[in-house]
């Protein structure tokens, strides 16, 4: 007997067709409300890139924008290296799908750069934060009816999803440790969708639902592949934050720490905002 | 007689060649030491799509990769609106340089988000931490070798550059009020050029000089034309600090708050450095 592979590798499938050409395709496992889950489409942008076989050291930085509506179906990416220097290599990558019309339509683009670490000195200044042990805090049970939430072991420490939609709200700090569910090995693709993991901080700012969509996320990556591999399956302590709220935009700055207290990744994104 | 266009015009200046396509040119007015200064290469990606006459709303989101040293002279710069929604607008853009060989080099590549802002609730999360009043503060005589940092007229109030490099470095945080030099009202590109006015951390943080540049950067702008219109000529508290400096990058957080302690833009940019 063959096991299933987990739902997050089935998610980053991708089927080479030509150089630096993939065929993707959308799982029902990570879908959001209209679309896939941001993360997921993250994540399978940085794939392309680390599946080509021109590929110079390991993520560095990832910005992905999410330019339309990604229907249910095929995704046609591109990874292009369009500079690679001695330590450092640039990326573009585009994600398109077939339209009724018959012609291509860009949903996504994004720009990677890649880059050989090295032994420096170093200094983290911001520690993680002190939080219980992860067996000490309940997991969140599902609150949202969408699909991808599922996909991750969510163990809120503070900012929690609003109890009451009462518009009650005065902070958009939240704090959990959070893993796949099932648990997985951390890889840089598992990385890059967990930086998107967090419920709109809107909804938490002002306890209160309101239509919220990222428009552009990046992610930088701190840590060495070694680093990911020590934290195995481990949880991350994941923090995310607002620090502006206006005219339809808000922005997300994120930590993601391992059970090491290592600062594994840093994130921002906008996020468009309704009413 | 004609008064002399500022510096940052000078900089900015583009001329159409064809649909989205400029001519631009370096200007010694913002040399850094073997390129120019990475702010100004932002402003002008960014002057790319302002200057385009497809351009829908105002700029919400800008992130710059710097792939290639940038040489004196010519730059050919593309800007392509990729897909145009209701209220958001997203652009690849690119600046290239003829190389010796007759052939085009990449140097710069960029993606933009242009925005309809709408009035909607909103709040502020970040507010401008207490600062003495800008005429209470010293400005900063030149100490970096080279030509940008005297197009901007820099008062430090913490984390100015250090005194004496001995190793001694504590903590990456720098604090200023800063504006063009000479005066100029603020526009979107002095707003992104503005985002990358520090020094690099690692020299606060160490005490150190040692050879740093920015491989990436993101803006997000958080204000809206009209604020940048009552904001004028006047000041920004402009406030730095990194997170984690390792396997020779580090992240550099940015905050620039207008004197009436409005958050225009916060930024983030990941940086190489050496030893």
């Amino acid at each position: 007997m063959h096991a299933q592979p987990h739902p997050l590798d089935q998610a980053l499938a991708l089927t080479p067709t030509s150089s630096g050409h993939y065929l993707g395709r959308t799982t029902a496992a990570y879908w959001n409300m209209v679309g896939p889950y941001g993360g997921i489409s993250a994540a399978l942008m940085l794939n392309a890139v680390l599946q080509h076989p021109q590929l110079l050291g390991e993520p560095l930085s990832l910005t992905v924008n999410y330019v339309a509506p990604v229907a249910q179906g095929d995704l046609l990416l591109d990874a292009d290296p369009v500079r690679t220097n001695r330590t450092t290599q640039h990326w573009c990558v585009s994600a398109r799908q077939r339209a009724s019309d018959g012609g291509e339509q860009l949903t996504t683009t994004a720009s990677v750069v890649t880059a050989l670490r090295r032994v420096t000195w170093g200094v983290s200044d911001a520690p993680m934060p002190p939080a219980p042990e992860p067996a000490h805090v309940a997991r969140a049970s599902a609150t949202f009816p969408v699909e991808w939430p599922q996909r991750y072991e969510m163990r809120p420490i503070v900012g929690g999803l609003p109890k009451r939609w009462d518009g009650g709200g005065n902070a958009s700090l939240t704090r959990l440790w959070v893993r796949d569910a099932p648990a997985r090995a951390l890889d840089w693709c598992a990385l890059a969708g967990l930086s998107d993991v967090f419920f709109p901080r809107v909804w938490l700012r002002r306890a209160r639902q309101v239509p919220a969509g990222t428009v552009s996320m990046t992610v930088y990556f701190h840590a060495a592949g070694a680093d990911l591999a020590a934290t195995g399956d481990g949880y991350l302590l994941a923090q995310a934050r607002a620090q502006e709220f206006r005219g339809g935009f808000f922005d997300q700055g994120v930590q993601l720490w391992n059970q090491a207290g290592l600062l594994l990744a840093s994130s921002q994104q906008i996020v468009y905002y309704k009413e």
